[in-house]
């Protein structure tokens, strides 16, 4: 067994050249963004005062495949091609006849995939003439992204970071600044979304997005860049799965599963769209799990509908599963995945049943990730560990099946920020906090007047 | 410029199959350690009860390669080979002619070039049937190392952690125990040398390795291990310098200077040792540059006389640069840097003019991080920011020169840990502490009485 390899790298000539643009692939009819007062499709003109045209021509693209800009693919070649692994250690400790693999995006300079959509954001602003890009964030993974990707391009980055994360996580701001970027605790003063929301002095990630969106729609020379949701950033992550599929050819191998956490889908989509593209061509017969937090389950719990990307209702109404705009998951320590809302793209291959979703309980999800990082070595974030567990089911179920079972994840970044949460864990600490049916219905009662979705 | 590769990666089976010792290339008669009761060279007997015998033996030997077993191999894949950039990016930023090309080791799993030797240390005590190791971590990137190894060979990892780190720290103590490590706060009433250390409850390095030298050597079961200085452990780190000779081959360069940071040796070691072999026998001519702290200037400032390498004086008597083995430096963020003494076969190299060392104040050293991680996007940990400074010199020495020249460094580990130093950098609190001559004087007045160094 000493000699089988567990390692699988591509050379920097390998980064693709392409992203995968999984929308003309959908079933079924094209489901728009509505402006909210028109209710009608939302057009170039609801999103050019915040975006380049460049990325809005992405957001609505019939292209199969989208060329990746040559300054984009010399800055992902500060960290990719990431490396996969074959997780021989961890089936040996699982005793599953599963093949377990996984990519590993902690290798990039910010510890996970977000940069892969922040440098394309970057230079789409760059390129359009724009001087700053005004953002938020929360546990810091994607503020950190876009603060490394405009000191990449020369641009200022303005970033509204989630009150309580910012109190509680000063090294992430630090990270943040240590890149250029100006970092302003949300709700503040320098706007009037943060100042309406005064009342409430920890903020959250709705109102910080409320926050740089406004910034960005009243300063030409500012644009607004979102680390999720929207269709071109999980256009931009599908080098992910780019890369795996090159990557599980060398290892002589085709996954039978692919798992992913889901918090706004980008992670998620970009390993699996490329892969997705395969079997909605009948060319593969891949299942595909999404595995998201019980305590924020859009995907499993939540309303397909037309909702509000942010609390204040300051962008297009999008087709989604949502929780509601305004509803707050609990304090999970998977800042990434406490999203009220997702993908429109993922949210509608869950709803189109090409994609599966399971919800984990915090501890459960610990647990797991406690266990890859005895076997595997790498400490696996609180997002990745949901994915993680999912991988876990599906090997156990392999087992007991008796099956050879190839399952492949993407392992979207390394925990070292993270290490209070785990601390909480090994203590026996943690909480373990419920998602509440009435909260939600609470919040689904404020959803805005809009059509159903077809 | 845009086709220019800026990535130099190697597939897993190029990672190298021995380790290069330099002991036998070493100029002047041998200069072994000293048993300090009766001042005759320390033989195998004086370290059998807290090493195996294969260290011990690795740690003495002629052989100028020496085999790296099959399972460390088979470990090292997790993540090695490690990437080596061409800095392109700082080039331009630096307007020099010289290229600068970096090894980097914070991809592996704690985050920095430490479990190279951690593994291969598990694994040869694992073999002797030792069932637990006991070390000291101060900023915790050994422990940490050794924690991440200990769990891959199964076995127990018993850490004493510097009370100052332990208290300041709480992340990185989580991180040991999520590999399975006990981690105990130093000095402690576990020990007799803790016991007698009481009144210094925020502990040292000096104080945590008597008192894991003394549970290794009271413990049949238990051995001891140390994260760098010994022979043993700068030799398991030259899977660095053998990686980059072949990184540098696919790059078309040959490196005019390497430049390190140098706190025990290992890092330095690990990079240089396979280039200074081919200098001592005239296949090249390439510079070696060791950067210390200037509040901790063991190379430059040290005396060249047998000490211990703990501070109660457990040890054997090491040959090399010291500051006297109860010195405590000011208490920098370069951690790793914060020993007052060197590896002897380093120490050897400077005596005998083949490195030259060079002592950096702290703000400087961070404003070369943040220097290199606005352009190379990295976030450097604070001891290499020491070797980034002094690569920024031979930069700037460069272009004054009109010359081409090639650097070559390893960028040793990565900053996450350290945001709360940079975070006081950039508010401009970062404190510049000065070594003292007068503590060092003071300190040298209590080294251990023993024969001058030939």
């Amino acid at each position: 067994m000493a000699a089988d390899p567990v390692k699988f790298t591509l050379s920097e000539d390998q980064i693709p050249t392409h992203w995968v643009n999984l929308l003309p692939d959908l079933p079924g009819d094209p489901v728009p963004p509505l402006n909210p007062r028109t209710m009608s499709p939302a057009g170039p003109d609801d999103l050019t005062p915040i975006f380049p045209m460049s990325l809005i021509g992405q957001e609505v693209s019939a292209d199969l495949e989208v060329e990746i800009p040559e300054p984009v693919r010399e800055a992902y070649k500060l960290w990719r091609p990431t490396p996969l692994y074959r997780a021989r250690r961890l089936e040996r400790e699982l005793d599953t006849p599963a093949r377990i693999y996984y990519k590993y995006e902690g290798v990039s300079p910010a510890g996970s995939h977000k940069p892969n959509s922040a440098v394309a954001q970057a230079y789409a602003n760059r390129e359009a003439g724009i001087e700053r890009l005004a953002t938020e964030t929360g546990a810091g993974q994607w503020g950190s992204a876009l603060a490394l990707a405009c000191s990449l391009f020369g641009l200022d980055c303005l970033v509204y970071m989630v009150g309580a994360s910012y109190d509680q996580k000063p090294y992430r701001r630090a990270m943040m600044e240590s890149w250029g970027a100006t970092v302003i605790r949300s709700p503040s003063d320098t706007t009037e979304s943060g100042r309406a929301q005064a009342a409430h002095p920890t903020g959250s990630l709705g109102i910080a997005i409320s926050e740089a969106v406004e910034v960005a729609a009243g300063d030409a020379g500012t644009n607004y860049a979102l680390g999720s949701v929207l269709n071109h950033v999980c256009l931009h992550q599908t080098v992910i799965g780019q890369e795996a599929l090159a990557q599980m050819e060398l290892a002589g191998d085709e996954p039978d599963v692919v798992v992913g956490c889901v918090g706004g889908g980008s992670n998620f989509a970009g390993m699996s769209f490329p892969y997705i593209r395969r079997v909605l061509r009948g060319d593969a017969k891949t299942r595909f799990v999404a595995a998201e937090p019980a305590a924020c389950p859009t995907l499993t719990r939540g309303a397909y509908r037309y909702d509000f990307g942010d609390t204040v209702g300051l962008t297009p109404l999008m087709p989604m599963f949502t929780l509601g705009h305004d509803f707050v998951p609990p304090p999970v320590h998977a800042g990434g995945l406490r999203y009220h809302g997702d993908s429109p793209i993922v949210s509608g291959l869950v709803k189109h049943g090409l994609v599966e979703a399971r919800a984990y309980r915090q501890n459960e999800t610990f647990g797991a990730a406690v266990e890859f990082a005895r076997s595997e070595a790498i400490l696996p974030a609180p997002e990745p560990a949901h994915a993680i567990r999912a991988v876990m089911d599906e090997a156990e179920e392999a087992k007991q099946a008796g099956e050879e079972r190839v399952i492949l994840f993407n392992l979207c970044g390394h925990g070292h920020f993270d290490m209070s949460a785990f601390d909480a864990y090994l203590a026996g600490k943690l909480e373990d906090p419920e998602f509440s049916e009435a909260d939600m219905e609470d919040a689904l009662e404020r959803l805005p007047e809009a059509p159903a979705i077809a």
